[in-house]
């Protein structure tokens, strides 16, 4: 299947043979522009989600990584649930990170990092099970923090539970700009899949 | 932005302009049962991914609903944790159901049961949201299922924590069979906002 859109050959042609009227032309020289202010509104918008959800994964494994206060008290890395949160916003910072650099060398430069093919795959990949692992990460550590203040761990170091929470919460919005920018990019590869390009909007 | 498709009457009036020889006719015959037998396929594919994540959190949902032995003893209502597995395993399980009714009818009349663009938004949106809902109670259980592992319940009533392991475990694999079929509809979302119907792969 091929596209009908001002940067294919084919439709060239097709507007060469069909019609000899100049209004075709101007026609697809509006389309694009239209197309392109579309793709340059989606690329920034990707950047912004990836950004925020760098941000907060960042802030959250901070907050959860500084969360011990001395031998004696409780310490986030005793806690499975804490570890796992403090390690999956961290591994989700860190790719957040490249993946604001990638989408600012695609807008910048035109190209995709890796071939277009690869890129996009790796971001949706990535993007996917990076969501549900921060995800299942903030669930378990919400649900040992409650476990925790039923215990008694809480009432005798409150600051540590309420940095814990924090630290979830932080995660939690990670996790929704991941999810957003998920799905954009899960858009991304349909529009590969169907047009051969990730250009056509 | 249009579809050269068989089925798009552009593309046949451009077909008659262009090449007088019969040869796109054929190619379009050929070409619209290739994509026909590609478009059986993938819903059967959906069908499959539903009534299996159907089957899964129905049986989760019921093994933690039957997982109280009496007075005196643990009951999964006691624990929030295990109240939200059972809960979100119910409402996948119920959504799932009516989803393989709306999958079927789907192939077999080849309309949708909402209007087109509706089901197809439905459809995704409902398949994500679940699909955290889903993953995110199943993670929680997990936390609750290790914490009560430490504590001294699992000693007294082990029967009580194998059952609500099982019942966890049944939760990620109709969370599986949910995000596989999310993909799936996402697919169909994207399908119809590029072409204007869910039925051009």
């Amino acid at each position: 299947m091929m596209m009908r859109s001002p940067q294919s050959p084919d439709a060239l042609r097709n507007g060469g043979i069909e019609t000899p009227s100049p209004r075709p032309r101007i026609q697809a020289h509006f389309q694009s522009t239209v197309t392109e202010q579309k793709l340059r509104r989606f690329n920034m918008l990707i950047v912004v989600f990836r950004f925020f959800s760098f941000c907060f994964s960042l802030a959250s494994a901070i907050f959860m990584f500084a969360n011990s206060r001395g031998s004696g008290l409780p310490r986030w890395i005793d806690y499975e649930a804490f570890r796992f949160v403090a390690i999956a916003n961290a591994i989700v910072a860190v790719y957040s990170f490249f993946e604001v650099g990638a989408s600012v060398w695609e807008i910048s430069s035109g190209t995709t990092v890796l071939p277009e093919i690869l890129q996009v795959w790796f971001d949706f990949g990535h993007d996917q099970v990076f969501a549900y692992l921060l995800l299942s990460a903030d669930s378990a550590g919400t649900e040992l923090a409650r476990s925790l203040r039923v215990m008694d761990t809480c009432t005798e170091n409150n600051a540590f539970c309420v940095q814990s929470d924090i630290s979830i919460a932080l995660g939690f919005a990670g996790f929704l700009f991941l999810g957003l920018s998920s799905l954009l990019s899960g858009f991304r590869v349909v529009c590969f899949i169907i047009n051969g390009s990730r250009f056509h909007l």
